[in-house]
C-alpha cells in the first residue's frame, strides 16, 4: 500500500488543463508517479487520471485536498472528480449463487500477495447455502439470504442492513443470479460490477451460453460491467473472447467461458482498485 | 490441384457409419487422404468428410460417383451428401460497393501462389462506378450495375443474367451494401458468403462500428456467414475480434475493423473452397 | 465416467487404415462416438485416435483388447498404439515449491464438477513446507521432501517411493523448480506435465519473465510439455500467450503471466485425461 | 494532415517534469491535443509523448521550438528529445526480395484514404527484378539492385545513392532477405524496419517457419523491430501470433504467417509515422 492520492477527473474540454493540475501538485511538492489523459473528440470532453506521492506533499489532512483542489481548479472549469487514497483498504462485499468459479478465483487472489489487491472482503452474500464451504475455510463469513418470489424487497432490505454494517465501498456479483431493484442499485453508483457470460451485447440475458449455442458463434466472450437500471446495458469495463467449435456442447461452452468469465471478472476488479476507470455517458474512459 | 474427391455427408447417427464409407472407399482403391467425423450428440446427427485420391479409384467416371454411393450406402442411412472433385476450379464472383479492402485482399489472395486458392473470379459485379480501377488492371471484368430505389428487382435480373452467362458458383459479399431478394439467394443456397463488420449477433444491421463505439465495448469484431432471407442471421462460417479501447474513435474502429475484416472473409472462402463446410440446421460443422 | 475405450494409434502411413480400424471396432459391436486421424505427409506417419462405446462390444475382458488388436491389426502395419478405459481414473502426483497459483488452479478444477475432470490427486510432494496450508484443506496429504545441493538422488529416491506407494499414472509440476534426474524422467516417459513460464523456444531456463522484460517483446506467454531429458525441450502440449506494454514491470510480467500458465497447465492436463495427446518425434498431435 | 507539433523526450526521472514541459506549451498558447507519459522505475527514467496544435502557437518558426524548448527545459534535464511536424509527410524507402504480400499491404495501405497513412513511397528498392509488377501500376518506382556474394558493399552504395537522392525519411524492410551492414544501418539509427516473420526471441535467423514446425510450437508469431546490428536483436515495435496446430505443414505456416506478418509491419509502420515509439536501451516506448 503506497502512500499515494489518485486524482480522477473529467470536465469539458479546453486548452491548459494538463498545465493546470499538474503545475497545482506540483507546487505542493506532490511528485506525480503517473499520468494519463484522454480528449473525447466526439463529445469535447477531457478525462484525466493522475497519480502522486503524498510524502512531501503540502496539504497533509487528505479531507483539505479534495476542498482545496476544488477552490483553485475544480469549480474554474466545472470538473467532475474524485480524490482517493491508495493505502485505504476498499471493503467489497461478493454476491453470489451456485457457481463457485469465479467466487474462488476472486478470493484467491484476494489472498494472492503476488496479485497485489489491495482490498478487503468483510462478506461474502449468497441466495443459496450451497458455497458457504467454499468461503468460510477462508476465514470470510458468509451470510445466506434467500430470495424468495415477490419477497425480493425484502431480502434487499436484509443485504443492505449487512452492506452498511460492515461498511462496504463496493459490490461484486460473482456470477450472481438475481436482478436487483433500482433502489439497491442507485445506492452503489458504478461501485457493482457484474459479470455477464457473454460478450455483450450479444446474448443478453439469462441462459447466453445456451444462445451462443443455438446461434452457432465460432467465438464466445464474458464481460464485465458496472451495474445500472438496464439489464446488461451498464458501462462496460473488460471483456474477453474463447474461440469454440461445433464440436463443443452447451456444457463445453460453459466449461470453456468460466475461463474467460475468472479472468474478466478479476480484471475489472482489479482496474476498479487501482483507480483506473472513469465513467461517463455509460461508457467507461480506462487508464490501464 | 490434386486429383483428390471429397465427400461432405451428414444424417442421422448410427453404428457402423465411418466403417461403411471408408471400406466402400478403401475396396474401390480410394486412398483416404484425409477423414474427419463429428456427432452431434445434442440433435443426434453424424457428420463427416472424407477425402480420397483418385488416381486409382476404380470409378472413373466421375459423374457415376454420386449415384453408386447412394445406392451402395446414402440411401440406406437418409444421407444429405456433396461430392466435390478438387481439380475443378470454381468459378467465384465478388460483389462490392464503396469500400475496397475485402475485394482487395480477395484479388490479392486469388492471384498470390502461395494462397494456394484454387479459383477463378470471372466478374466483380458493383452498384457503383468507383471500384473499376482497382480491378480492371488484374485482368478482371468489372460489372457497374445501378440499384436504383424500388428497381431492385430489375438490377437484379442482371445479375442474374452475368452470373449465369459466367457460370457462376458461388458468390462472395464483399462489403456489397444492398441488402438482396429472397428470391436471389434461393438461387444460391450457402454459397453467398457474406461478411458483416460486426460480431455477431452483436450489432446487426447497416452502421455496427457506430454501434458499437456507441454501447462502448472493449472488443470489436467481423463475422463471415452465408447469406440467408434473415438478415446477418445465417449460419456463420468463421469470426475473428480486435481489441479497441477508449481511445478509438468510430474511424480508428473501422480501420481497425478493416484488418479484422480481410482475415474473416479470406478465411470464409478458403474454407469454403477447401469443402470445408458442412451445414445443418442453419449452423456450420467446420473441418479445419 | 463413460464405458468408452480409446485407441491412439500411430504408424506409418499407408492405404486402407481407417477402413481396418473402423471395421474391426465396428464388427465386434462397437460403436464408434467418436474419430479423428492425421496423416502427416512430412513424415509419412499416420495418427489416429478413436473412442469407442464398450456396452455392447463383444470383447468383454479389457486386457484382452489389445492383445487381439494387436494380432489382427497392430502387427501388420508396424503400429505403435495404447488402449485406455475411460472409466479409469488416473492418479495424478502434483509437485510443487513456491508458487501457488498452478497448483490451486489444478486442486479447484480437480474438485469442480464442471470441469469433469476424471483424476485423483493422491498427493503434492513439494520441495518448500510453505504450500502445506494451500493443500491440506483439501484432504489431498502433503509431502516435504527437502532437496539439498548434492543430494538430489536421495530426494528423488524418497519421490520415487512415495509414488509407487500410491501407483501413480501421472505427475504434473506445478512451477516446481528443481530439474530432475534423466532416471526420473525415464520413468515416467511423456507422463510428466510442465509449466514453463514462457512461449518456448523463447527464454529457456530459470527467469523467463525477467529475460522477457530484458528483451522487450510485447506479447509474453506459457508452455505446456512432456518433460523430456533436455530442459523446456520436450513436446509441447500447449501454448498461450497474453499481450504487454512498456508499461509492465517485471512484476506485472509475473502477475499476467500466472493467468496465462493457470490456463495452459489446465489445458495441458485435460488434454492428457482425455486421452487425446499422441506423442511422436518429440511433437504432438493434439485431437482436440 | 494536421498542424501539430509532437515532442518525444525522455530523460531521467524527476519531480515537476509533466508541470514544466506542459507550462511550456501552454504558456505559449500550444493546445495539448494529447499527452502520454512512462516513468521506468526499474532504471529511474521518464518519457513523454506530447501533441499540441500549432495554430495559435507563439513560436511560429517551426527551427526555432527545439533550440528554445532546449533552453529552456531540455539542458536542466538532460533531456534527449525530438520534434516532428504532422504535417510533413515522410518519405519511406520499401526493400522487398522475393514475397510481394507485405510490400502490397503496405502499398494499399499508403494509397487507402481510410487507413490515414501520411506518408510517401518515393521508391521501392529490391534484389530481385520479380517484384516490378507488383510495384509500378502504382505508380511507384522499382529499382533492381542486385546484391551479388562478396560485393555487398557495392550494392549498398548504389542503395544509399538512391536513399539520399530520394531524401529518404525511414527504410521498412518488407521480407528484404539481405543482411546489410553495420554501416547501412548506422546511417538509418532508429529509422529501419523490419519484419521478422517468427515471435522473437524464438527462431531467430533465416527460416523460422521451418524451425518452427520442427519445434512443434503451438503458437507462431511475427515480430517488426527496429534493425540495429545485432540480427534479430533490435527494439521490438509490436507482435503478433497466430494459433496453429499438428495440421499444419511448413507450407501452412508460412500461409498463416503472412497474415501475422502483414498486420505487424502495418502496425509498426504506423506506430512509426505517427511518432508514438520511444527508443531507449534497445527497447520501445509504444504511446499508442
Amino acid at each position: 500500500m503506497k502512500n499515494n492520492a489518485v486524482l480522477l477527473i473529467h470536465c469539458p474540454d479546453q486548452s491548459g488543463l494538463v498545465a493546470e493540475v499538474t503545475r497545482f501538485l506540483h507546487e505542493r511538492g506532490g511528485n506525480i508517479i503517473r499520468l494519463d489523459e484522454h480528449v473525447d473528440q466526439h463529445i469535447g470532453r477531457f478525462f484525466m487520471r493522475v497519480e502522486w506521492q503524498l510524502d512531501d506533499f503540502e496539504i497533509e489532512e487528505k479531507e483539505k485536498i479534495k476542498k482545496i483542489f476544488y477552490d483553485r481548479i475544480g469549480h474554474k472549469y466545472d470538473m467532475e472528480y474524485e480524490v482517493h487514497f491508495m493505502d485505504y483498504k476498499p471493503r467489497m462485499a461478493v454476491f453470489a449463487t451456485k457457481a463457485s468459479h469465479c467466487l474462488y478465483e476472486i478470493i484467491y487472489r484476494t489472498q494472492s500477495p503476488s496479485e497485489n489487491w489491495n482490498v478487503d472482503i468483510p462478506l461474502v452474500i449468497s441466495n443459496r447455502e450451497s458455497l458457504r464451504d467454499n468461503v468460510e475455510p477462508f476465514g470470510i463469513p458468509y451470510h445466506f439470504i434467500k430470495v424468495e418470489k415477490g419477497k425480493k424487497e425484502e431480502a434487499e432490505k436484509k443485504q443492505i442492513e449487512l452492506l452498511k454494517k460492515h461498511d462496504i465501498d463496493f459490490i461484486v456479483f460473482a456470477r450472481y443470479m438475481q436482478i436487483v431493484s433500482d433502489d439497491f442499485i442507485a445506492r452503489y453508483p458504478n461501485r457493482i460490477i457484474n459479470i455477464h457470460h457473454s460478450f455483450l451485447p450479444a446474448f443478453i440475458g439469462p441462459k447466453p451460453y445456451h444462445s451462443a449455442y443455438e446461434r452457432g458463434v465460432k467465438i464466445i466472450g464474458a464481460t464485465g460491467h458496472y451495474v445500472t437500471n438496464e439489464l446488461d446495458a451498464g458501462p462496460i469495463i473488460f471483456q474477453d473472447v474463447h474461440r469454440i467449435s461445433h464440436k463443443d456442447s452447451v456444457k463445453d461452452l460453459i466449461r470453456k467461458g468460466r475461463q474467460v468469465e475468472k479472468i474478466v471478472i478479476s480484471e475489472a476488479i482489479r482496474l476498479h482498485l487501482d483507480r483506473k476507470i472513469l465513467v461517463c455517458n455509460n461508457k467507461t474512459v480506462i487508464f490501464d
